[in-house]
């Protein structure tokens, strides 16, 4: 902890507010001269054109200790990459897909926390729960369920904070006092959308709100998009709980699939439109379908690890016999018949019938008279 | 249609009526001696033993003409594999899988019809329906509305006369006055179940009611499961629509499985016990997901004949700006900002956003005035 000096959080709120995330460029530039240099040769302007691009607008409107400052006052907190707590796995793979090609993608350069809290289980098993946020009774009835299940299993839920999906799946987690995580399109301190108010307290305090845009930044629509990714990354597996034919929850199912993370779709009546999204990714082999918390942990949890709940038929002591008995044995009634007739009703050789019948027997399933066999 | 002489219908009656079917050796009998030949040798009891274990316990007590006989006072017709309308390459997928050692299957040796009509159809695009008898309504509308799809692009519809998902096929089928099939586990003149007698009459008159079992045999819990491998040979692609963990409609699918041909689930609420089976069926990989007709006749249709229905989401205006006219536009609102501000507000370089500007003008997507800029 003794890394996580004034003069480093500085550096990082300094070029957290300067860019407009993703900050690919920055993110590479940090690596070559950790933070703290990269903010002095920023602010100096002493820059290669690509981090220029990216810093330019506002690298000499914007001072670090101002933005901690106002963070401060509003009791929240700055979480960096150098803070051993932060989930260094998850969200390197963002780097990684940004390596490889993929657009759009950079490690957050810092998050601000709404509340500052104990942040080690944000590496925790973990799962994103995305949705539509015109979502139905049916599809918030399953997030929350979803989202509870995960929670009691020791998974960490994350997700957006919009109506719909994002608001039942954090509810579900918390009320089985589980731990959750919201990504906001804005500052962490701004309650959006405003009827989440009481939502977002609750989850400050219980969970953990994050961003990486400064305080009171407004939300704005390209914003969600880019948010999306750290839902995608920081999730072990990105669950779409339901999606409209265009849903920014396939969106952020494109991003976790980029990233390498297992995608599920939770099916809905094909007469939906809120199922349509997830039933496409489904059929065209985007995602694997999810119908219950079990199959999201399974996909989550190393082999052998977890004992998977699995659907057991029950069985029928009629399950066992072999399909020459079954035969005989439907055809027995209360009344009783030679064995002969049973040859006959049935097709079976008269052998055949004779042989099975004491096994039948023996099973308690046929009874036999002077008159001759009967159901028991 | 001359081969169709009454000494062959004499045969295969008689040899469709002393096997309890499946009866694979008494089908490989036929093809080394045709029908007549092996209808002889039967009756002379000159049969290999394989052959007198599927013949041994009738083969004294019936006879062909009297099964004949009984089937035309009831105004039924029996029909033949030597009949130019009988659906050979269907029904040889049966005797292809028994070749390769998958128990329980061969081709039906005749199959007697209800009611007396042009067969030429069977052998059309064809796609059967299956599902649970304890169906929802949910279930029992896709039913009828896949179907009824189904009908309207010329495929026929094959299933079962259970109630739930097998009733709401027919219906669907017959309202779209397309061509339905309908395999019974008994006679096909009995009605079974007897809340069908009606539907049974209408399928038998506008579309077929057919069944391997002469005239008079009642059903019996077995004769489900064998009559169900007819449902999954007739349809080039067989549909689970709702089944529960445990549910006929799986043998079917597991049957079509192994016919080499599609099967196809539609997905429903997680919550309901109807879909279980076919989003396990989906999760596992056995089934693909069906979620509207053109999902069904995508597979049935030979690539590159028929146009597909597909999801076409509604394009905006804003879909084709790139992600930096994105931003911009973001941030336009009716009050007009200087680029100057505008860069400062989305981190975007000065030059960048002078770029855009113009562009989204000419888009029609932002006003230049001369306080600056603002969205239209």
């Amino acid at each position: 902890m003794s890394s996580l000096t004034p003069s480093l959080l500085r550096a990082r709120a300094y070029l957290a507010s300067v860019v407009e995330p993703p900050a690919p460029a920055v993110n590479v530039f940090i690596a070559e001269h950790g933070a703290e240099g990269a903010a002095e040769r920023v602010q100096r302007g002493a820059v290669p054109a690509a981090v220029a691009d990216e810093v330019q607008a506002r690298a000499s409107r914007i001072s670090g200790i101002g933005v901690l400052d106002e963070a401060e006052r509003a009791g929240m907190r700055l979480f960096v990459p150098e803070d051993p707590d932060w989930p260094v796995e998850q969200f390197s793979a963002l780097s990684g897909a940004a390596s490889v090609g993929v657009t759009g993608m950079a490690e957050p350069i810092a998050l601000w926390m709404r509340v500052p809290g104990d942040m080690r289980w944000l590496a925790a098993p973990s799962a994103s729960i995305v949705g539509a946020r015109a979502s139905s009774g049916y599809g918030e009835h399953v997030s929350a369920d979803l989202a509870h299940g995960l929670a009691r299993s020791g998974v960490t839920v994350v997700s957006g904070a919009a109506y719909g999906i994002d608001g039942a799946a954090h509810r579900g987690a918390l009320a089985a006092s589980g731990r959750t995580v919201a990504f906001l399109a804005s500052g962490a301190d701004v309650d959006y959308p405003a009827g989440h108010a009481r939502l977002l307290r609750a989850l400050a305090e219980k969970g953990a709100v994050l961003s990486e845009y400064p305080p009171g930044t407004p939300p704005r629509k390209h914003r969600f998009l880019v948010r999306n990714r750290l839902i995608a990354a920081l999730g072990q597996a990105t669950v779409v709980v339901e999606a409209g034919a265009r849903s920014g929850a396939t969106n952020t199912a494109n991003t976790a699939d980029a990233l390498g993370r297992p995608v599920l779709a939770v099916p809905g009546p094909v007469t939906a439109a809120t199922s349509v999204g997830c039933h496409e990714m489904v059929r065209t082999g985007k995602a694997m379908l999810a119908t219950k918390t079990s199959d999201v942990v399974e996909v989550i949890t190393p082999i052998g690890s977890s004992p998977l709940a699995e659907i057991v038929p029950q069985e029928r002591e009629t399950d066992l016999l072999d399909s020459d008995a079954r035969c005989v044995h439907d055809t027995l009634t209360s009344t009783a018949v030679s064995a002969d007739e049973i040859a006959l009703d049935t097709g079976l050789a008269l052998r055949k019938v004779r042989s099975v019948l004491p096994s039948l027997e023996m099973a308690g399933l046929a009874a036999r008279t002077a008159e001759g066999w009967s159901k028991t």
